[in-house]
Order: structure tokens, then C-alpha cells, then sequence
């Protein structure tokens, strides 16, 4: 990215003074708002454009450019390279749509691109994106629109956007908010630069705090996790907004830049896993950053409250408490300094109505702000102001005024506040919304943000990635064998029998009651063909049941390795586990709600490997069904650190033999205090005849 | 509310020309906003107020007024009162604090105004409010400060605000978006006119087409429930933003109007019931408001989407998703008339991107959306457009001629829209949002409008009200034989034994396995004493069972009834039902996901009576665990119709016996194919000594 964000010496490859013409805009950009470096307009028909002298090719120039912005159609942009690299240029940007995007003649153009590109050792941003600014040397260099509106300003804000159109509008956004940007950039198809080589690039670049992405799909996830461990290691907040999350949605994703959005229950595991807090918008996000730039790091946890309306006061309340807020009423000392600043008739206790009396006398505000601050019971203060015209430079100044002296500025919100508060707000870098409930959403996400940011890495071994070729289905039977000494949960007592005659000894060895289960590898999904008995619990009814399943083997006519005879275990509760390698993210534990009702009342854990004991612990307490772990009622506790323990061998043996693709255990029985018993298990490993 | 809100000559009690106090504002604002009706200024030390002639009482008037608005603090409000009934007001509203809000005082004093009210006939709005507002006759009867800031607005929306301070902030932007009110009415402490009483009159007032409320509490929920009738009999919408939710916001509401807010469920299940579609915020209001009144009524399934942008695309196609909207593609026909329109690397898909073409060709937008309508696919447009402030006209008016043409105006989403494109669209009375999110929550919310005005209205019976005295448990048995013979679902085989010599005819009778419960009215938790034993199953166990647990009642020296037999139901499923009232909102029915995990993993449905069976009906097949219920791996269905039967009958049961306060059934075990039965039960009947 350096040479991209950092160029000091830019060509325009397809430059114009036709204003209709997108490829006029990127120079009237970097005149327009001040670019520190110099333009080189690359224009064979053209001697001079807009003041800069043209020249008709890169190796014309004489001297080497860093960065080529590259604005001809995508049928000359293999010239356009060899012309530059010729040239000396350091790096590209190739804005035409035209390549993977578009159809397989594109994509091909694309990899040649691509390969050439790497065999001289230059750097390539896009196809199909609006390129790249730098705020702090006024490097312009993109098509976008919001060029056309913005005022440029400096700040702690970067953003990476796989669309170029949504990279416009976050600018836009974040400027009227007065944020301010530090880099900004277009990724398109990424078929060089991809999101994790600018995520890596943001978290050390000194002007960037905060980092946002617009996400389409996740390439190269161990990339990407090198890079998002490397902002958390930095401290920078990395906010995500998202689209590809319903199958239609996925669909759009896939035509639009050629790139195949995950699960989304599988991306959005991968995100938070790695620290990214997602947003539902670009205002969201914006929302989000102004708490995350403004406002010292750490979890609010109880916020003071005081609002000019009861009803509103009551709303916040509200909105505090469904993010979790605690609503902490002052000690004796602090309701009387604030019962003698409120009139005769106000109430010393939170939400602090300020009531009618600050209409008229709104030095009110100051008055209660400095007690709640003295009392140290509060971690934060939300303000609530609405209208208020009259009175708003003497509260916009009760609240600088606070802020000045404060360990933490106020958070505000305040219903169609008047230009001239919102600018002495912004002014002094102090968060201020229009409703309540946006408040409470950027709080969330910013409680969400310390959190993710205090939590231990987790490890960065990586983990040997799952082909995709041929797989084998085990058998139950044949699992355990494959598994055996490996696996860390326990197996029911079990015999495999081959002929009825063998059912009197294995009965005695067991005991009852018994599960009976055909063994097939070409029979997965056993229960649907009637192949699976429970609770045999004689002699006589094993053996019947035995000669009824071989009865199915034989009408199948399907291969069978016998019938599997295990002693049924009582037990409380049941998971389902799987491991598994994503295909676009790679290996992952799935671990929640089993039995048959799984799938319908889903309650799932996702962890990306590796993970350790601590957070798969971590992962059973927040599944919906924890209270079923974790004792209630009167019922034992399970011992979740033993669970974990298993669960974690479990990722440990799948870790160390990458010959096995798969692993879904469901019914994973929970018996007390902390045993794990596999009671049905279905493995695929590499290599063999197709899966049935 | 007629003499409030259709008022022709008003008098202000407490008139001022100090502008500094709130006493000025009604006359400044009626002169403001240029009010049709005369204006009376009472003021006993002033003979004229701004150019106005003032009166010293409103006898000295000559002639009545019809209506008063008392801006005099609370101390001189029985006096005022006076005045006006002598001199034949009408209606007064009562703006001071200070009354049961505040204290035992000022509810004593309160009580006085309403009991004198009532004996003279007159109307009071209020006290501790500030006023209301029409705005066909442009009556501005407030102290609110947005009467500074307004621009008067006639239009369609209506507001009844138990907050006055939000009732501005509500106004204000219901005005800024364009939309214009009708009516604005601030309740204050309803000391005599109610929200109810406020509902029923927009519902009948011709110039109103959509009810919004702010609630903090509500109050005599039989007028409500039959005000909330009438607006949806009148296809009236009503939308409400409520506070006191949480725990601590409810605290709030009790010290901001001496109001108590219910539980959160049961009083959202309330409005829901009744046709009410809550919102989070003001502005989530307005939003939704948009579409009601700006869109023919009906749900919206079924949306085109088109897009300048192809992640904002997708972006939106993610949030019509959430909402449950399906992404149908066009057919041939339309496909090819999409593809003539686009550029040939367009793709004649939804969500339909207009491509970087779109920047330099805005007219493309109209040329797609034509065929999309010809299609008779779709039942709504979502348009999507960001900045493009240069070709802003030329789309605004391809929308504007799209709409005029349309059956359904479509829906724009316009990020940081121009000012000339939002004024181009409001005045097309097209809904304009700055944001996909906002869209997606405001079309949701108005399906569910939609919906809710499709339903039919639920039965009007009048149930008794639960007494709120002293009340007495029975125990297991008393209750079967007090319920017996009304009782519409199965109890288990039973008996009731006093001796454990009776144990073994108990057993004969009943065989095994069986439940056995110590009955005492006195220990209504047998659980948590050890008082229950269950899979007893030989003679030997029975008795000794039947021993232990009579000792259990000699130890804790509490009355016995004996200990209940009952031969355990082998069953599928457990539900928890109970009927009961609630302090607020009166007698409900409760039904949902029973069984000791009822607590932890909350999933019920509360109706409140009457409902009919096929509300019961609905309630069950929308319950999180439905797909229990309704047959899903094999597993056989329930007769869900026979099951809401049966509960319908406990309803019946319920209110045909005003003497039962409450019944509890969990477990309610399911036995397929429809069989109810209830394995154990608490009643709590009126009268007697108090509950243990």
C-alpha cells in the first residue's frame, strides 16, 4: 500500500479536461483539495490539460512515477503496465470494471495482469475500484463523486471498501460529522492488494486510530487474521459493515464483485472472533467512531443520566439498560448538592430530570454535572437535550465546560439541536446524536469495541488447511477405530457383530439396554431408513433386531460392516459438536444445542482454529442453553472446564491429522459432573470413492 | 376533547407579555401561527397584553369561553376552576406541576379540581401538561417551546404524548419531514381526560389518518382497549413509543408522572393485541409514518430493487431480506427490457445495479423502472441512490414521473440526498430515508400495520375483574375438586390418601409408576421441601413414599390434606398456562414453553381475555418451540386445533367464575395426538386467609 498512499509523483493514465468524463476527475480532485505531490496527465493526444503539461505515454515522462492511476478501458490496461513498469512506476490503479467481475475473457485478463505485474515487483490496486486518498498529503486519487462535495479534513478515521460507491458515501458521512479521514481506499477485485494487506497497512500507520470496512466477502482468512490480530495488538478498533448476509443478498455479492460471501452465521463468527464489531450502516458506523475517537477506551458500565424531560429521561434509561447499563442512584452526600441546584420540586435520583426549571434558568445543567462527576459512582454521563433553541449557547457551554474538567467528555443527545451547538459540540470533540436510540447503539458497539480489545490474542498457530478434493465416509463403527487413541470424549461400550449368531455374546458382554445400528458407510443418515434401534432390552429382541437391519443392508443391497451394538448411557443433556474447514475460511469447531431439535431451535458456538480451553469454556457459557450446563434449578452443575477440556483435544486431534475432513458428533451426551459421550458420530476423511 | 381541541374563544388565566415567562407563550404563538378563533387574556393587573383587551377573571369577560388555559401555579388552580364554571367555560387545561405527580398534597388537591369538574360538567386536560394544539384551526394551546421553532403544518398525523416535552420533539419532526399533524395533545396526569379518551376522539376526527402515542403508562385498559377498537375499525394506524421498560425505567415513569408503568411483556402483549405497532424512537416513528401515510395501505412482499450502487445493492437486499421480503427475479420479457436500458456489462437481475453508467446517463434509473412495473412482479419499488448531487434533478424527476404513473409510489433511500432532490420528492409525497437501515425498520413496521388492520378485531366481551384482596391457595386436590366439572383439559388418575393404609388400594387402583405429592394449601413450592416423588413404582415404594412424605408435614408442623397418587402420563411435551390479571391491564391468559426450563429458555405468548380460540390458535403456532408442536422430524403433529380447544375452555372457565384469581399449570403435558393434561396445577381462589 505505500507506494499507493504515499505517492509523491502521480500519473493520470487516461486524463481529460472533459469534465463529463470520469477520467478528468482525479486531477481536478488533487487541485481542487490541495494535493502536496505532482500530477502527471498521460494523454497521447493532448500536449497540455488544465495548466499541467500531458505527455502521451509513462516512459515519455523521463522520470519514474510511484503511482500510475489508470483510467483507459480494461482491453488497454495490459499496455498501460508494460508502458509503466517500463517506466520505473512503483504501483497501479485500474479503475475499469471489464475483469473477474464481468466474465471468464476478464478474468483471464485479470491473471495476466496479475502475473506480469508480479514478475516486475509492482504493486496493483483494484480492477473495478475508485482508488485511493491520503488525507494528510491531499492525495486525491479516485473517481468518486464525494470528491465533487467534500471538504477535505484531516483526521484519525481509514476506511477499506470492496465497493467504491460505499466508500463515497462513509467519506461524505464521516466528514459532515467533522471526524475527519486518515486514508481511504477502494479495493475493487482485489486481485493483488486485498483487504488484509490494507487492514495490515492501517493498523501501523501513525495517522489511522480507528478502522472501518465495507465487506463483501473474506479472502485469504489467514491473511486476514494476521492482520486483524495486528490491529488488536495496536489497539485500533477495527468496525465492519457487511452485506451478503441472506442468500439473496449473497447472490448480489457474487455478481457484483465476483467474490463468494460466506455463511453468514460463519462470517460473522469469523469477525467477532478476531476483535471486528460489525455495524447495519454506514451512519452506524460513523455513530460508532465518534465514540471510539472521542472518548477515552473502556467498557461504560454505569452512566449518569440527566435529561431536560422526565419522558425522555425515562427513554434513556430504557436504552441505557437494554445495552446493559446499570442505573446507579447517588449516595446521600450527592442528592443533596443536587437538590440544592434543582428547584423545589425536582428529584435528586436518576434519570436526573432537570424539569421545566431549565427552561428558563439553564445553568441548571452545569449545577448537577459537577456532583455526579465528585461522586465517582459514574463512569460516564448522558445528556438528553431536545429543541431548546433559546437556552443552547449557555447549555453547549454548561457542557464544554464539564467536559474540560472531566475524565470523560459527555456522551450527548440532543433532538434537533441548533447549528451553532452542534459546531461548539464538534468543536470540543464531544460525541453528540440526534435520538436516543442511536446513542445507545454506538454505545453498545463502543462497550463491544473495549471489550474485544481487552481480551487475550488467541493463538496464532495455523492450522493445516482441509482439501477439497474426494472424501470417505466412516462408518460409526469405523470412526471409532480411525479416531481410536486420539479422541478424547467417550464411546459407549460397543460390539460390532457380523452375524445374529454373534448377538447372545455381545448382549452378555453389554448389558441392556441397547442401541442396535447398521453400519454402512454408504449409509449416513441411518435413522431416516429405519436402521437404528433403541432400547433393546433382551436377548430375543437384539436378535431380532439385528436380522432386521442386516435384512435392510441386504434389500439396499448396499455394502455393510455389521451391525454396532452399544449399551444405551443415561445422561442430562446433549450437544452436537462439529469440526469442519469452511471453504473460504478454513477450520472451525461448532459446538451447541444437539439432539433432533438442533436444527430448529439452533443454538451454536463457532470458533475459528486454533482455540483454546479458555475459549471454548467461554463459548458454552453464552450459548442460549447454558443455565443447562451451569446447574439450575437444583440440578448438578456440569463441570464446564472438563467439557472444554475434551471439546479442546477434540480440535487438537483434527489440528494434527489433516486427513480428516470432518468431524459432526450429534448426540454429543453430557453426563455429570463433566463426561462427554459420543453417542453417534459421522466422519469424512480425504482421499476414496465420492461421499453417497 | 371536542371543546379543547375545536375551541373558537380561548382565555389565558395567567396571560403575560413577559416573553421570558411561559405565561406569554399561548397568546405569542396563536398570533404566531395565526389561530382562527378570538383570544382572552385574564390578568388582573393588566388591562390590555400585546394589543390585546385583558380581562381580570373570566367572569368579567361578559360572555363564556370555550376553553381555559390555566397557566397559574397549582396554589390559585380551585380558584381559576371557579372563575371559569361561574362563568361558563367549558373545558380547562391545567398546565402547572405540582399536583399527584409531586405529592399526597397535590393528589388531594388534584382530586378536588376533577371531583368539581365532574359536578359542573366541564372538561379538564391535564394538570401537569402543556396543552394541546389543532392545527386546521391553527389552535397553538401550548407552553411547549416548538411553538418558537415551528413552521404550522397542516397534515394527516396526530400525537397524544404523555410527555410534553417529547410531544415537541415529535412535532418538530413530524413538521421537518414534511408530513404536517392534525391534532397534538399532551395528557399530563389524565386526571379526567385519558390517553383512551384522546385515542377515541382522533379515531372519529376526520382530518386524522394516523394515531402516534408516547406512553408512559396506561390507565383503564377497558376504554383503551375499546378506543383502540374504534381507530382500527376507523383503518386508523396507531403507533406508540413507550418508556418504563426496563426495570429502572419504569422507576422513572412512577417519579416522572406518578404513573406505573406494568411489566414489559405483559404490556407490550397488550398493545400488540389490541393493533398497536410500537417504535423505538421519534424518528423511527416518523420513518414509519412516512410510509402510512405517503403508500397505499397493504404488506409489501415483494420488492424491486434498484440500485446506483452495487453494495448498496446488496446492502439493501440484506435488509429487505431481514424483513422477510423475497427477491424475486424478473422474467424473460422484463429481463431483455432491462438489458436494452443497461449497459451491456449491466445485469438484468435484482437487486438491479445501474452500473458507473448510471453516473453519466442518470437517465437510466427511469428507463428500468418502467418494465420492472409492467411486470406485475412486484407490489413496491426500493430505490437506492448516494450523493450524485450533479445529476440529482434528472432522477428526482425520473422517480417523481415513475410515481405519478405507479399504483405504489416507490420507496427512495437517498444518502446525503441534495436539498432540491428532498424537496422534489416530499413534495411527490414520496418517502425519502438517508439511510437502508431506516428504510428496512419503517417498512417493517409498516407491514405490520398492515397486518394488524387485516385482523379481524378480537371479541368485545367485558371479563369481571379480579378482586385485589386477600386471596387463598388450594392445593393440587382442592383444585380438581373445586374446578371439577368445568375443567376442559385431562387430569391424571388420582387419589387422594390420608393414611398410608390406604396405600395399597391406591396402587391397585392406579397402578404404576406413580407421582406422589404432599398436599398442604400451606406449601405451594413441593419441589424445593421434597415434598414430590416421582417413578414410584412398586407397593413397598408407594408406602414407604407415602410415610416419608406425611413426616415431611409433621416436621414442618404444617395442615395436610393427605398425599396426592397420581399414575405419572408418559408425554412428548410440557407447556406452563396460567390465567390471571394483571394489576394494570386485567385478565390474561399465559401459554408457552413449560417444564422446569420454563424460566431460563422464556417463550410464551400472553392474550388478554377475552380471545378466541383461533387467536389461541395463532399464539401456539408462533411460539418459539411451535415446531414441537406442529411435527417435525418424523416426530407425529399435535392437533393444535384441539389443543387451543381445550385452552379456550379454561379461558371460558376462567371468566364465567370471578372467585378464581389465578390458575398455574406446569407441567401441562401434550399427548399426542391432542390431549392436554395437567400434571400439576396452584389455584388461588378470593377470600380466606392470605397466601403462604
Amino acid at each position: 500500500m505505500t507506494p499507493i498512499l504515499d505517492a509523491r509523483r502521480v500519473a493520470i493514465i487516461g486524463a481529460t479536461a472533459d469534465t463529463t468524463k470520469l477520467g478528468s476527475r482525479p486531477q481536478e480532485f488533487m487541485i481542487r483539495h490541495g494535493y502536496a505531490g505532482s500530477i502527471v496527465p498521460i494523454n497521447p493526444r493532448r500536449s497540455e490539460i488544465n495548466g499541467l503539461r500531458a505527455f502521451p505515454s509513462l516512459r515519455a515522462v523521463g522520470e519514474p512515477v510511484d503511482l500510475a492511476l489508470v483510467l483507459t478501458p480494461a482491453n488497454q490496461a495490459l499496455d498501460a503496465l508494460e508502458d509503466g513498469i517500463a517506466a520505473g512506476t512503483r504501483a497501479f490503479t485500474f479503475f475499469a470494471a471489464g475483469f473477474a467481475e464481468q466474465d471468464e475473457a476478464g478474468a483471464v485478463l485479470q491473471q495476466r495482469i496479475i502475473a506480469r505485474a508480479r514478475e516486475a515487483g509492482v504493486a496493483i490496486l483494484g480492477p473495478n475500484c475508485v482508488g485511493a486518498m491520503n488525507a494528510r498529503t491531499r492525495l486525491c486519487a479516485t473517481i468518486n463523486s464525494v470528491g465533487l462535495v467534500m471538504a477535505m479534513q484531516p483526521g484519525p478515521f481509514s476506511f477499506v471498501s470492496q465497493s467504491g460507491a460505499i466508500g463515497g458515501y462513509w467519506l461524505d458521512k464521516v466528514l459532515k460529522a467533522g471526524l475527519g479521514f486518515a486514508r481511504w481506499i477502494t479495493s475493487g477485485n482485489e486481485a493483488d492488494i486485498t483487504m488484509a494487506d490494507c487492514i495490515a497497512h492501517l493498523a501501523e500507520d501513525g495517522d489511522t486510530e480507528v478502522i472501518g470496512l465495507y465487506l463483501e466477502a473474506l479472502r485469504d482468512p489467514v491473511a486476514l487474521r494476521a492482520a486483524l490480530r495486528l490491529a488488536q495488538a495496536r489497539g485500533k478498533p477495527v468496525l465492519a459493515l457487511r452485506s451478503g448476509r441472506s442468500t439473496a443478498g449473497a447472490e448480489a455479492v457474487q455478481s457484483h464483485t465476483a467474490a463468494i460471501a460466506g455463511s453468514n452465521e460463519v462470517t460473522a463468527a469469523f469477525l467477532a472472533q478476531y476483535g471486528v464489531i460489525e455495524v447495519a450502516s454506514v451512519n452506524e458506523m460513523v455513530d460508532a467512531a465518534k465514540l471510539l475517537l472521542w472518548q477515552p477506551r473502556g467498557v461504560v458500565r454505569a452512566p449518569a443520566i440527566v435529561s431536560v424531560s422526565g419522558g425522555a429521561g425515562a427513554l434513556l434509561t430504557d436504552a441505557a439498560a437494554s445495552i446493559g447499563a446499570e442505573i446507579r442512584q447517588p449516595d446521600a452526600q450527592t442528592q443533596t448538592a443536587i437538590a440544592d441546584a434543582l428547584p423545589s420540586f425536582g428529584k435528586p435520583r436518576l434519570p436526573l430530570d432537570l424539569t421545566g426549571a431549565v427552561g428558563t434558568d439553564p445553568t441548571l445543567l452545569g449545577k448537577v454535572l459537577g456532583p455526579l462527576a465528585a461522586s465517582g459512582l459514574y463512569d460516564a454521563a448522558l445528556i438528553f437535550i431536545g429543541l431548546m433553541h433559546d437556552t443552547a449557547p449557555v447549555l453547549s457551554k454548561a457542557i464544554t465546560d464539564y467536559a474540560a474538567t472531566a475524565s470523560r467528555p459527555p456522551i450527548v443527545i440532543w433532538m434537533s439541536a441548533p447549528d451553532g451547538a452542534i459546531e461548539a459540540l464538534r468543536q470540543a470533540r464531544i460525541p453528540l446524536f440526534d435520538d436516543i436510540v442511536d446513542m445507545a447503539r454506538a454505545l453498545d458497539r463502543a462497550n463491544r469495541v473495549a471489550a474485544a480489545l481487552e481480551r487475550p490474542l488467541s493463538a496464532d498457530r495455523e492450522v493445516a488447511p482441509r482439501h477439497t478434493g474426494a472424501a470417505r465416509a466412516l462408518s460409526e463403527a469405523g470412526a471409532h477405530a480411525f479416531l481410536a487413541g486420539d479422541i478424547t470424549v467417550s464411546l459407549p461400550d460397543e460390539v460390532l457383530i457380523r452375524d445374529p449368531a454373534e448377538v447372545p455374546a455381545a448382549t452378555e458382554r453389554l448389558g441392556f439396554p441397547l442401541a442396535l445400528k447398521l453400519q454402512s458407510p454408504a449409509m449416513l443418515h441411518k435413522t431416516e431408513h429405519g436402521a437404528v434401534l433403541l432400547g433393546v432390552d433382551s436377548v430375543d429382541a437384539a436378535l431380532d433386531g439385528a436380522r432386521r437391519l442386516l435384512d435392510i443392508a441386504r434389500r439396499l443391497d448396499i455394502p455393510t460392516e455389521g451391525v454396532l451394538f452399544q449399551r444405551m448411557v443415561p445422561h442430562r443433556e446433549e450437544l452436537i459438536l462439529g469440526l469442519r474447514a469452511d471453504p473460504q475460511l478454513g477450520p472451525l469447531l461448532m459446538v451447541g444445542r444437539g439432539g433432533v431439535d438442533a436444527e430448529f431451535e439452533r443454538d451454536v458456538a463457532i470458533r475459528f482454529l486454533p482455540v483454546s480451553i479458555d475459549e471454548i469454556e467461554h463459548a458454552l457459557r453464552n450459548l442460549t442453553m447454558a443455565h443447562r450446563l451451569t446447574g439450575s434449578r437444583g440440578r448438578e452443575s456440569f463441570d464446564t472446564a472438563a467439557l472444554s477440556r475434551a471439546i479442546a483435544g477434540l480440535c487438537a486431534l483434527y489440528e494434527s491429522r489433516p486427513e480428516i475432513l470432518e468431524i459432526e458428533i450429534n448426540p454429543l451426551a453430557l453426563v455429570p459432573p463433566g463426561d462427554l459421550v459420543a453417542l453417534d458420530m459421522v466422519v469424512h476423511v480425504a482421499g476414496g470413492q465420492a461421499d453417497d
